[in-house]
């Protein structure tokens, strides 16, 4: 087994939880050479000789062979990621949005160098989905992937439904308990699901697909009357990111909310759980589950992620890597879409009426869409429309 | 990839299975060349020239490269898996019995022979287990494994709870649904759940033990009243499966009816489904979770299994294999045991006694008991004994 130098950009929490674990555990026989930080006069738990505000002695010292990359700024993360690549170091990072946002280019950097690039922490914290993609379900007969990626919203929808909170209300919980940002919109209008759902849906199905083609609803457009309807219908709320794949390789990727039954296995995952179903012609449908928010979930994906570089572990991306997406879908679902009254909805998108409710207060129909309409429709963006799936 | 040309030994369910998915999946490009079988006047969904009541016609046949076992008789499924391994051939079976039995030599003749020996199948159905105790709790820092490991008195034990079923009720509609086998005892005994305990220990902690070493109390001896105590307390019980290695590398193998919260992950699990606890100091708690008993969750998995021979893969044990066991426990854990009064049951095996229940229709005790003790008491074997571990 290899033992590791590594340079550590980023100390905030899980790279202090990093730092002390490898300290502990000498007999991971990884070593902690340097420590890149953005603000010297801070203080930090560990000797001051560790730290550095300059990358490059990291990135120029030949002995170290594996970066571990935990900052918050996705532009800079990229820079140091790809000139680590580059010179020949392996390469552990959590950050989605980079990730996503750059996937190919780091996929071939990390083949040209001869490297390993691992992400495990940046999808459903300390859920192992991405080596399970890559491992079990190499095969072409996976069918579709389903999965609540992002703890911050489950936790809110979970205390919405259980404790009968307002979305403020259980946002502040949420925020107070470590599992939302102060800054919570990336969370609630659905981007990190859809950075993780690109992500997945390149191991899942070598797929390469932009974030801006993934259909995408957050959760701050639902509305008590939605949540009346689901308890009517002994059905609760999840925001669900998924992706099928049809017999002609037509894919549909769509990160919004879904109604579910209490008693399906999504219904399980409750508060800032995650959990993935992935479904496969030869492997039944199987379930991963685990906490998704919080620190220390993402340490331990990080730690096995260095555990596995101990023996020059990489993702092999066997499915290949195509063009996931051709500016059309080519699938339809059903949709429950409310609104307040007076709001003058186009009801020709449906392609099919199964309710239709009006009240004084609250307006809902249900129904068939095809995902192009429903892209066309404009309705995913508009905060006064609420868009649930079935 | 690889193509694959398949000797497959067996037709039953799983065989029949595999060959419909293989003919239909040209994509996997594998290719069924001999079947092999005990009964050759059985009418069979396969054109006759594939079959053949003689094993050589697929050991001898250098064109084969991989052997798929899933005979019944474990001795004889030794014997060709042993011949199959020394030809050069790979091998795929499902066998936990012969696997548990065999484990070191089989693995030793796949070293040997450079081949692939997989199993994934022998062990919680669909779930992909080995596979990511291989390769993603491949570090030193594993704790515990805990499951549901067995998918029939999973079942017998969720109809009794849940629709308030006797034993003998619930394990008739258990054989009526395909989930118990006709004789149950293997099932009900918990022998079946300390084969497949024995083989997740080699993967998870690289130690070696054999079965009998594993402490083991079936599900037979629970009676009305244990599941009137678990309710009064707002438990349920489960036949869990599990290891846990302490600082000093002892581990404490134990099947055993387990008191856990209906809120608790393994509460999640009922039915035929099985589920499995992964605990690591590096990891977090993991939990996968699938159907462990019926056709299509055996055959699935010996088809994800014949996937990952096209790219080579196999079982790397990289934690080595070390003998697991030296003849004594190291732990103790809090029991609940449960007797019909007129039982001379000897309490000092008992470190300290929390509660001591007595009527004129039952008694129970509990309290701590040494897994020493608990062996040497002899009410692991005795019918007349329920043991339930807290």
């Amino acid at each position: 087994m290899k033992k590791l130098n590594i340079g550590l950009f980023g100390f905030g929490v899980v790279g202090e939880g990093i730092y002390q674990v490898l300290s502990e555990k000498s007999q991971l026989q990884t070593h902690i050479k340097k420590i890149v930080i953005k603000d010297p006069e801070k203080k930090r738990n560990a000797p001051a000789e560790l730290f550095s505000i300059d990358p490059n002695e990291i990135l120029n010292d030949e002995t170290i062979d594996v970066v571990v990359e935990l900052i918050d700024d996705a532009d800079a993360a990229f820079e140091i990621v790809k000139t680590a690549l580059n010179k020949g170091k392996s390469v552990v990072s959590a950050n989605k949005k980079m990730i996503a946002e750059n996937h190919l280019e780091l996929i071939e950097l990390q083949r040209k160098n001869k490297v390993s690039f691992l992400y495990e922490a940046a999808v459903c914290g300390s859920i192992p989905i991405l080596r399970n993609l890559e491992e079990y379900y190499n095969n072409d007969l996976l069918n579709y992937v389903n999965g609540i990626v992002n703890g911050s919203t489950n936790y809110i929808l979970t205390k919405m439904r259980s404790e009968n909170q307002s979305y403020e209300n259980a946002l502040k919980a949420a925020q107070e308990n470590g599992f939302a940002e102060r800054n919570p919109t990336l969370d609630v209008e659905g981007v990190d699901a859809v950075n993780k759902l690109s992500i997945i849906i390149l191991h899942a199905f070598g797929r390469l697909i932009s974030p801006d083609d993934i259909l995408k609803k957050g959760i701050t457009a639902l509305k008590n009357e939605d949540f009346k309807y689901a308890a009517e219908k002994g059905l609760i709320i999840k925001l669900i990111a998924g992706c099928a794949v049809d017999k002609s390789e037509n894919i549909t990727p769509i990160v919004v909310p879904t109604f579910i039954e209490k008693s399906k296995t999504l219904g399980l995952v409750n508060n800032e759980y995650n959990g993935v179903l992935i479904g496969s012609d030869l492997a039944d449908e199987q379930f991963l589950y685990g906490k998704g928010a919080g620190r220390y979930p993402t340490s331990s994906a990080v730690l096995s992620d260095i555990s596995a570089l101990r023996y020059n572990y990489k993702y092999e991306l066997r499915k290949g890597i195509k063009n996931g997406f051709h500016g059309e879908y080519f699938a339809e679902k059903k949709f429950y879409v409310g609104f307040k009254p007076g709001l003058d909805l186009d009801k020709s998108t449906f392609q099919n009426i199964e309710e239709s409710y009006q009240s004084k207060d609250y307006e809902y129909v249900t129904g068939t869409i095809s995902l192009n309409e429903l892209k066309n429709s404009g309705w995913l963006e508009n905060p006064e429309i609420s868009v649930i799936s079935f």
